[in-house]
């Protein structure tokens, strides 16, 4: 595989992925959500389907009665699951705009910092330098590599946003299709679910791959053979991407959670009324945070993840033999698994979309895990075939500066020993969130004796579900690492992520089933349609769980090699524990994760407050809200989520873009080596034992509410003790999860890319104190 | 000051102590508590004080009610108390006597895997060895130093379960004093409490200073000049003290959250009873266990650090010039500086007892704080003294291989800094634990939302918490590192640990005030007198959580101290982070605290829920129990709760006893020193967030009880819903800030000194698999 093959591989992997999500898009918008569609979206941002539709309402109370009746799924129950899902998504796309404002300002701002740090290194001067690693030759002047850094941070800022956004418009235009295919059985709901997730994973992969493809050619233009220079310009993008990605989980989640956490703390809890009740004024903004938070949150986030590992892949490969010898289809490597794995995730769809059909509500779970296992089994297959095509048999790795001989098969085990380290991490993290196992129903049956045991017992699991992922992480780390320094970790990520396509599909229909089952609430269907949404719901908190420990997985082994890039580039070759610059930055660095939860989980709690006041008002002061006869202002609950969101991404935010900035100016490339290190090492067990916690507790609830086995029926039914003190677990559990948890991945890895980006400055002019 | 005046004056300062706790108990013995107490323990082992006294019922059923007759506290009274002391005192003898038949087994056994290991690096050969540190000169034969390790090691267990041992009897025999002198006032049951505790703090430090000493003295004989392996065999003299110490905390802390949590959530939550109701079956192991657990756990803990910090110190100092030029007053700076803290904090308990006494109620928690501030300034002071007559201006410290030029006052700045940091930890835990501001105030406000939101704050609390003692912990490894390397740690850790006898003093006065409260409760004396207990109490629980700061603070740089001995000891020049080996250890090491935090919370959750179980039958089948007319069978909760302690201290044990054995055997010095770091990273914060937050949730439900402002008024009173929410937050915290959280200081020093014993054979024969 010479030059021009590996060119055109990756582009035309990337347009099939785009073309396949568009396939799937097509196929989810042939479901028709109403009568009047094409008159456009009538009631644009007003949820009035409340007053359209009192002659409708015997429906619903008959439905709170056990009787079976379908009268709820005609076609006013359509036009309802039109409205709602047009509130939901003028909802999510006015938070998202207002966001997209504030982030804009701070992306301009960030942009002149990078330009000024890096011009400074060598005080703006327009002449070329000798290059670091390639000795004896000139490089493109330092002022070229703050402008062309400059760009690919934008670049990464605009593609991860409109990552982000495509997943909202996907998600907000499939779940009422969702709830509406529920009518015709499981299996037609499960596939549009589905397919919507799939057309999110697509989308956001082959974006990813070919932006940065389009970037590395441009960018060559003017680098040429500077290869040293343009792979250096374009960690930029990673460096975009996760800032967006920080700002984007932080803020969707406090959104989300706030919501959710108000909703529950009056509706399921003082007023005992159902999740996603229509009377409940904090319904829309819950199920607008589902969108703005787990949807496009998680969007960004594996999208960062992805630019990332493949920047940092790329830099070292450029140091490398690879670069010295300008081997492109060599350099590209990483593109070209990550093309490879378009391919595989896209046969791994049609296992479950046309292969095999789900037909009932068991085959649910283990359809969406057997994706997982399909995907990593081809994977390994398609790896093998591109590591021989691409790379040559022997070559030297840049190892913290001397040279490793590698060879290709070495890389290979890398990609693999990635690949496998997430499926465990993906299986053990559905062991102890998924009430098919002993440990949530453990869980669940300490609400015998109340919330604090609920509590007590959600915690021990969540400290216990830490071991198998770290020590997964550990062996990947140890093995990658030996084989081929810190170019084999990079690749080890990529590896855990090539089938990230496969994995946004299923994360990304557990928030789309939410949804469907909440607007199958509000729009009144029956029981029969609710009993199907609430499945396919159930297995996508597994999922959900699922993808949360596969973001952690990557995001520690992407943070370890943005470190590694940031090291080498700084010209470190040795971060000596037993140095007291080390060591404090070690300790700081490893308290950093705490200072970050500290505000979120506060952030969540304040605004939560502040929805449950608001919800509490409305009850009390709108006549016949209780009733059902009056419609809730919900407009005011989701202006409550979107400032508390806007307020508070800021403190958190600035505290993860300072630190190494702060840290790498003031007492230099050690120390910042040593935050990064024990931010990385206490981050990765702190991320995954909130999560699993949070979604040990919202199974253990759902086990309890869904009485399924003797055991849980015992425990149950919904409002006994048992579950009261079940929901308060799920409650505390879900800034754990989705806001403080998750959020953590970002920390981590960004501080490590923003290191990397600014290593030209910390190692000219950084250490002002400690040097 | 020669040899000679080192040898006079640690030994006097250590007699000093023993007799200066001697005259506090002499003090404290005055009390009389009972009017039979002359024929011994009446009633020995059995709570017969229900059946005694029916004709007091009328005094307890008063009391109930608001009134403020006195009746409660006649000579039926003092009976009572005595009865319960007795009681509490029996019950916390046989458990600690079941323990330590346990240990005494697991000792034998350890001791003799000790010797294998360190005998098996010369292949137990009697002849003498080159030495490694003093070039060209022998030393004694590495069996020589297996047989005396072991036989420090068990030196240091004995020491430390004396200490333990000493420490609850004190605490038992006070208890029921400080109730019945709250009948003079406050000042004068302060003053009991106060003195009780004081009577722990300097048998303790005493004790393990004159052991110490003794034990360097006799070992002298055989090793005369060798003292690079004199120092190395001290060394197991921390290890037995740390793995007693270990057992103490996870078992003790087991026993008593069991019992606590088992009372608390049927007693307070189910029956609406108050804390420490006699009808309550559990309240009797409840008692015990704070005896058991907050007691000898905490002195052996802190006892603990002290041997180790010294035996660090020791050993660094014995491989530098000291050690070379056999200057034995430079060797015992750090028992001469321990001397120094026992004058000192001598001192500083007359200012609490004697020069200023405390006469109301407020003036309790300033002049526990007080104590802090004046044992500061004092040492600070006499660390110069001590300094600069004990050192020669210049000398060499051991620098991982190199030599470090040190002069005298950069240890006077290392043992400052670590005293320092340790009033900034204390200051910075009430800040945050103390209801006195406004972040504990901000956690009882939430309360108003109901649980969710409490935990949801209360987990930020401690989070947050994690910042400031983080940062001084940084600051002082930073500042004592960069002057005398590994030893200048050392020395921090021991300025920090100087002032021991004080801080356990004000840590040992809360849990006697805690059960002086009990007793007062359970005996029906008169609201008055409980009020003043109360007030006690309140203040030592914002001491206790000083106190585990305090622990945690030292801990850390004890264990960086042990980690650079072990180091050194295993003749490591250099532990790389970008080294496959030392980062995966590092991961690993991150997640031990979390994998053992999961083992004690689960242990504590099982052993209430079967408390929960026991205290529910019965209060079902025993007729007449809620109505005070029958006795409950308080030995079967006490059964429950020895019986999970002894079982659930086994797993967690193992894991930290074998982790560094382990990890050092298979894969070698450097991935144990990636273990040990890591561990310190993660467990430390873990640690200080876990205390606090239980401390925090402990104060705001008190907070909400003690109704002292508009605002807590607006809260209260017991048994309101933010009441009820306050105290499923305390339940959750008890594990939290009683088991887990405390644990840890031990988990990461225990881990750090067995690494530095075995070191020897590490490096003879570690590695098997990564070598």
């Amino acid at each position: 595989m010479g030059f021009s093959a590996a060119d055109a591989v990756i582009p035309a992997c990337a347009v099939i992925g785009i073309a396949f999500a568009a396939w799937q898009w097509f196929l989810v918008a042939k479901v028709k959500v109403s009568a009047y569609a094409s008159t456009g979206n009538g009631g644009h941002g007003q949820p009035v389907f409340r007053q359209e539709d009192e002659e409708d309402e015997d429906n619903r109370i008959g439905r709170e009665s056990d009787d079976e009746e379908d009268g709820g799924d005609g076609p006013a129950a359509v036009a309802r699951c039109a409205e709602i899902q047009n509130a939901i998504s003028v909802g999510a796309n006015s938070f998202l705009f207002t966001q997209y404002k504030y982030l804009a300002a701070f992306t301009v701002i960030f942009a002149v910092v990078i330009f000024l740090f890096l011009g400074s290194v060598h005080r703006f001067s327009m002449a070329s330098q000798p290059c670091q690693y390639t000795k004896g030759k000139m490089c493109k002047p330092a002022l070229a590599n703050a402008a062309f850094t400059t760009a690919a941070f934008l670049l990464g800022a605009v593609t991860s946003v409109v990552s982000g956004y495509l997943g909202m418009r996907i998600a907000t235009f499939a779940n009422a299709r969702t709830t509406l295919e529920a009518r015709r059985g499981i299996g037609a709901a499960f596939a549009t679910a589905f397919r919507s997730g799939a057309v999110m994973g697509f989308l956001l992969s082959s974006l990813g791959l070919l932006v940065l493809y389009i970037a590395i050619k441009i960018f060559g233009l003017y680098y040429r053979d500077d290869w040293e220079g343009l792979y250096e310009s374009i960690t930029g993008y990673g460096l975009g991407g996760s800032s967006m990605a920080l700002f984007g989980r932080v803020g969707g989640g406090i959104y989300t959670k706030a919501a959710d956490v108000g909703a529950d703390l009056v509706g399921k809890v003082e007023r005992n009324i159902p999740e996603d009740d229509p009377r409940n004024p904090a319904v829309i903004a819950d199920n607008v945070g589902d969108n703005v938070g787990d949807i496009a949150g998680m969007g960004s986030d594996l999208f960062g993840s992805y630019a990332e590992s493949t920047c940092a892949a790329l830099f070292v490969a450029s140091i490398s033999s690879f670069g010295a010898d300008h081997d492109f289809a060599a350099v590209c490597y990483p593109l070209l698994i990550s093309s490879a794995g378009l391919v595989v995730c896209l046969a791994t769809t049609l296992f479950a979309t046309d292969f095999f059909k789900v037909k009932t509500v068991d085959a649910v779970a283990p359809a969406l895990k057997l994706q997982l296992l399909i995907s990593t089994v081809l994977m390994t297959v398609a790896a093998l075939v591109v590591t021989f095509a691409a790379l040559p048999a022997r070559f030297t790795m840049f190892d913290f500066g001397e040279e490793k001989q590698v060879r290709n098969w070495h890389l290979f085990l890398c990609v693999a020993i990635g690949l496998w380290a997430g499926l465990a991490i993906g299986f053990t993290t559905e062991y102890f969130t998924s009430n098919a196992y002993s440990p949530v129903r453990d869980v669940a049956d300490s609400c015998r004796t109340g919330a604090a045991t609920n509590v007590i017992f959600g915690l021990a699991l969540g400290y216990k579900s830490v071991i198998v992922p770290v020590l997964a992480i550990a062996v990947s780390i140890y093995v990658s690492f030996t084989l081929a320094s810190i170019y084999g970790i990079a690749i080890a990520a990529l590896g855990m992520l090539s089938t990230v396509a496969t994995g946004l599909a299923i994360d990304a229909y557990g928030p789309i089933s939410d949804n469907a089952g909440g607007i199958a609430e509000m729009a009144g269907m029956s029981r029969r349609i609710r009993q199907r949404t609430d499945a396919l719901d159930a297995a996508g908190n597994t999922t959900a769980a699922i993808g949360k420990g596969f973001a952690i997985g990557s995001a520690a082994l992407v943070s370890l090699a943005l470190f590694g890039a940031f090291v080498s580039r700084a010209g470190v070759t040795v971060i000596n524990v037993l140095s007291p610059k080390v060591f404090a930055g070690m300790l700081v660095g490893g308290m950093l994760p705490y200072w970050f939860s500290a505000m979120t989980m506060k952030s969540v709690g304040s605004a939560a407050l502040k929805m449950v006041e608001e919800v509490r008002r409305q009850f009390s002061t709108i006549p016949g809200l209780m009733e059902g006869r009056a419609t809730p202002d919900y407009a005011s609950c989701v202006r409550i989520s979107t400032d508390a969101s806007l307020r508070e991404m800021m403190p958190p935010g600035a505290l993860v873009l300072l630190a190494p900035l702060v840290t790498g100016t003031f007492f230099g490339v050690h120390t910042l080596a040593g935050l990064l290190a024990g931010a990385l090492v206490s981050g990765v067990q702190v991320a995954i034992s909130a999560s699993n916690s949070g979604g040990a507790w919202d199974n253990a609830k759902k086990y309890i509410e869904a009485g399924a086995s003797e055991h849980a029926k015992s425990l149950g039914p919904k409002g006994s003790e048992a579950h009261k003190a079940a929901v308060i677990g799920d409650t505390i559990g879900d800034p754990l999860k989705d806001t403080s948890g998750p959020s953590l991945n970002i920390l981590i890895k960004l501080m490590a890319v923003e290191s990397l980006v600014f290593a030209p400055f910390f190692a000219a002019h950084g250490g002002l104190i400690f040097n």
